[in-house]
């Protein structure tokens, strides 16, 4: 279960606050790449772990839990950049400024659905959705999606940090670009500790699948080639399983369907 | 620029056909772990490739096209497991089979909207979002982003493998299994190709991320423990440009919002 | 403006209530192809018609009218479904029955959330999207649009029909086939009336396109074809304004992207 | 910022595992009723609210984190209804049991991208979505929304209750029941201790409003009626601020719109 | 059943056309606190009125109709003020002043998809979704989210009210929002009239649900704190049936998953 | 099955790189009127065509294999729109243009998600959805679905060629617009050759409807009218099997729903 207490996981001060800037946030937020998505995602794939493995369930609370912390920081980052200004300032620069800004350029929906604040939505305005989360049963597979969702989660952040010349702002980045940097690396110590994960889902008997096309790379180019000779046509498999070769698609024939039952009046006219 | 020809890649048979399965196999199709996500992955970050990388465009958009006939595959064992019955059978059979199994736990709209077909849905009926598509302009992000999908993917072919005994359903999975397999293979073997590629982005300076807080595990434990001795609290980390350590949230004082402008009516009362 | 009276717009009625028959009923609610769409497309058309062409925005008003009503009917139909037995029946049966139908092949959320009632959603669970409603601006492609939905609404309640052996709800598809019939009749006498409507838009200037390209077919087969002969390959163009062709894709040379600012960090790895 | 430790909130046992009632559950973790929505609605209204009402920002905080722990345990009943059965009937049931039913009346996706776990979407699978989340920066208009929240959630959970006869699920349900009964109650006393809050937003000056028509009952029948002398046509108004009274609707004049630009393509036809 | 008329419910009047206003102004039509989801709301919600409380839903379908004449009346304000100015003007400020707020700032489907009207989508351009409406089979739960739904309503309409200085858009909006004050005193009057409502449902009975923690504050902050006095802390509780109290989580021990069967592939390496 | 080659369809050309076009085009790209829905709408229809109509097969074939170039020209399209300035102007300008410009009214996600690359959504930064896909089964259906989907792409496409000034976005365009010229006369043609098609689908049997009401228009004005004598009033219906009438919407009685079974607890008070 979880708790909270009232301070912020790190500092969240703005000093020139943009309303551009606070609708780019959005996406670190609510997006594909956000911090909803990591705290949820890992979450659900601490639900799934059964007690034998109660190792890597708190390994991934004790990461949920720290995001949850990252939405506060952003959502708190989000409101400083649509009002932080003095209050006597933003009176005065009230039509010029953040309104004016808004109207032709920000994300309606944060002034107009949520009065100047943060909403679980992406930069572009769309809403968080629970398909975005990854908690696959099988923590190999949990565990790429979560070096995956670092990767492209710092490197959203990465961008965020040339999107603004704020020191506050970019001291906040500064400090979830590193909490990247380490989440990346603890996935991949947790990969390293659970053995030989390639291919994905390792328990799976490679006898049972197809093993005339499990390394061979499938050219599709109009014009037949020759072997380019690159790492992913020659050689032995990264997953040491088998040999890179090189082939093109086997062909099976062309699709022969039925007719489908008169109840679906697939019949296209009357004459037929 | 893309072609095509009238043969499928690979053979699909259906001996027994089910509808039941049919809802299943729609997980591959239109799902978040399914072939349209990694034929549109591939190739939206193959047009997002340089002119001077252009071999990882080759690659991206070789994979891309026979995605694209995996698709047309797992669409036709749609229809054959919810058509493919001898007629005078299915006419017959009729309303104890093909319409009842639909009307009690079918897919609805494989009947409904698309007169006993597949569509590009998934196996609960959600339509297949644009927002599963992960093409990050960066590469590295991309690969593991592709080592994920094919991880993904490859255990939805296998459990789909485990809920038929249809030896047609069994040879085409097993086909698919493979050519997973050999897509984690490639992505894997690519990334190494790249080089050091942790953390993504590896072309942000180590210097501008705060670096008090890069290595280290942050316990969220209600009650402070001590290091557990993890690999990933302990020891070098996995990218080799740090030192894993154990820590807690540093906290960053209660936020201190000030009052929203008037003009966005957040006072609850009239009072106030 | 609008108003309403008590009545439905056609009788209702359920002999025998079947809860997987009101799970299909809701394709014809909230799906693609239902009611809430033409109701909601027709109004939105007519919101853009100009005060120089009252007449159809008079035509699209009346029948987004009668689509509110038969979203109306839809939606008795439902709750008849889930609960028109006796009530003293329905005691008896409700575990066997209608309970019991919902948790092993019912809508779950008919029950969870609306208590046996209808819901905004289509028969596999989706929510109707506002994205389902095409109002162009331009009155021939919003009646080609009208065709279309009218098209595949039709044949969705055909469908419907089929599926169902209550004469009751026979008689109610029965109504509304035929005011699909009627609708499809009536959007095709105003493309009469429209005048020359292909291609839409029939205002922009033919010489403005790209002449060389606008009536050949355009084959994509690997392996190059002779011209089949097909009504669509030969012979005068349907908008009569030019001759059909066969030929293949032009080409355009390799995409010759730039390396993108360095503040995207795009660059897959440190050495670069 | 947040934490957690080991153990559930209360007790989650099942003792007939039963898969479509794991589907059900759904509904309470992922649906618009759900523990996911109220959890971040109730975070997000905190980081909306300034420090000058930190009491209310305690308030929406404790019971996010509370409701953070309901979905874990809704997670952890839906992995015991999918896999609780001691292994070795588990094993010899399978092919009967779990498989069978997820294929025909389960949820699909709880199988095939979770491995018989929960996921964040509802129960007729569709992914939870930000848009559920109402966080609106005004307090008053917040509580509504909670107490709105916590009343739909109630009357899932009593609906739950009665799809299931397993002791464990009840004893769950009862809990979390009495908890929704709680937070109403809680909402509600927010609610008047914050002071006048009808009309919200109490703080929109009266006199901007139209006075002609913010206390009429307008009567859109196709016939105009009597007034009905209904509680909500006749006397003070709810707010003390007006008296009911009983109208039609006033009317404003037919649409009078322009032709839109030539540029946006809008005439139907070539001779337009 | 439905019928119209030709006129507005009320005058729609734009002085100076403002592309950005029209952006904005599709929050009132497809957004979650629009009429698009309360004119659905208030039908769904009358759907569901059983005879037995036929005045209720003479209430629900009143409201509707008006509701409906509402997105009438913003679908024109949108068209005007995208193209609201004399044909002239229009013309040669074209491309500095429609077009090109269209391109810097406005939503660009307004002009893309519908050649320069509304469309059923919000201010961030997200389609309206089925599930913003809420209808729930219980009048008393429908009637708080109805109270909810005119209280995000008339704050958003008051937020709009301040985003314009045209005489005719502040005359519109002041009618709008003497509506929402009417309807949230006309829900709350049948709120008041249908009796002791809360908890809702009310019906449950109350020795079924865990009585040891209905009326407890929950306190999760990670410190342990004394009871803070509040009112929903201490005193009887809002519904007279109980006493406040304070108190922290209960605990339910540790969750105990067991392993799934091996058909999911869980297991996540070749060693396991 | 497909296959590619290194070229584009057609030369991609940009002279003015300009970031608020480029969110323009992806309205073309993952919009409800783009190229993304007709090559997976022309795809998903092909697969659902018996052998027995293999022709249309082929012809659906050809064309989705053309669309998914159209998709790979776009993309390129919003690359150059977004990088395409020679690299010394760039780095000089960048703080202005392009970030400057990506800040104010871009996509966001263009930079942030994809690093200035194009992305499977629409102008408004919506994802794309599988439920675009219109493939009902019945090749009538599909081709008026067509027909459809080309007249808003290439109204779309005029649109679009009026926002832009860049010859070589003009040359692109008018290119596209040509393909859309020949897409909706392909579809025509085929719908001619079908035979006789409406009422679609033409295959039910016309005295199962309810013939009655399958020729009337349906007048729903609050007034009673005279008939008005338009095409859809007067005359033979479009489909020459019946003759228009003009009447009123018939009438079915008041809904008589019952109560629903108590344990759907949708009682609304105590006291009932």
């Amino acid at each position: 279960m979880f708790y909270h207490d009232n301070e912020l996981q790190y500092d969240v001060e703005v000093e020139e606050p943009n309303p551009y800037f606070a609708k780019m946030l959005q996406q670190a937020i609510g997006g594909a790449e956000g911090e909803m998505r990591v705290a949820l995602q890992y979450m659900f794939q601490a639900f799934a772990v059964p007690a034998s493995k109660q190792k890597y369930r708190t390994l991934l609370m004790e990461t949920a839990a720290e995001e949850l912390g990252h939405i506060e920081m952003l959502a708190t980052a989000v409101a400083k950049n649509l009002q932080g200004a003095p209050e006597e300032m933003r009176e005065a620069a009230r039509d010029d400024a953040v309104i004016d800004a808004m109207m032709s350029g920000g994300q309606p929906r944060q002034a107009l659905s949520a009065g100047l604040h943060a909403m679980p939505v992406d930069s572009n305005g769309v809403p968080f959705s629970g398909n975005y989360v990854v908690a696959s049963g099988n923590l190999a597979a949990d565990m790429y999606a979560n070096v995956m969702a670092e990767s492209t989660g710092r490197l959203l952040a990465t961008r965020l940090y040339e999107f603004t010349d704020d020191p506050g702002m970019k001291d906040m980045l500064a400090y979830l670009i590193a909490r990247d940097t380490m989440h990346q690396n603890q996935w991949h110590a947790a990969l390293e500790e659970l053995g030989e994960t390639v291919p994905v889902p390792a328990s799976f008997p490679q006898e049972k699948e197809n093993q005339e096309h499990d390394y061979e790379f499938m050219s599709t180019f109009r014009e037949e080639h020759e072997d380019p000779g690159e790492a992913w046509t020659d050689g032995p498999s990264f997953d040491g399983k088998g040999e890179f070769s090189f082939g093109t698609q086997p062909g099976g024939g062309t699709p022969d369907l039925q007719e489908t039952i008169e109840e679906m009046y697939n019949e296209a006219s009357d004459g037929q």
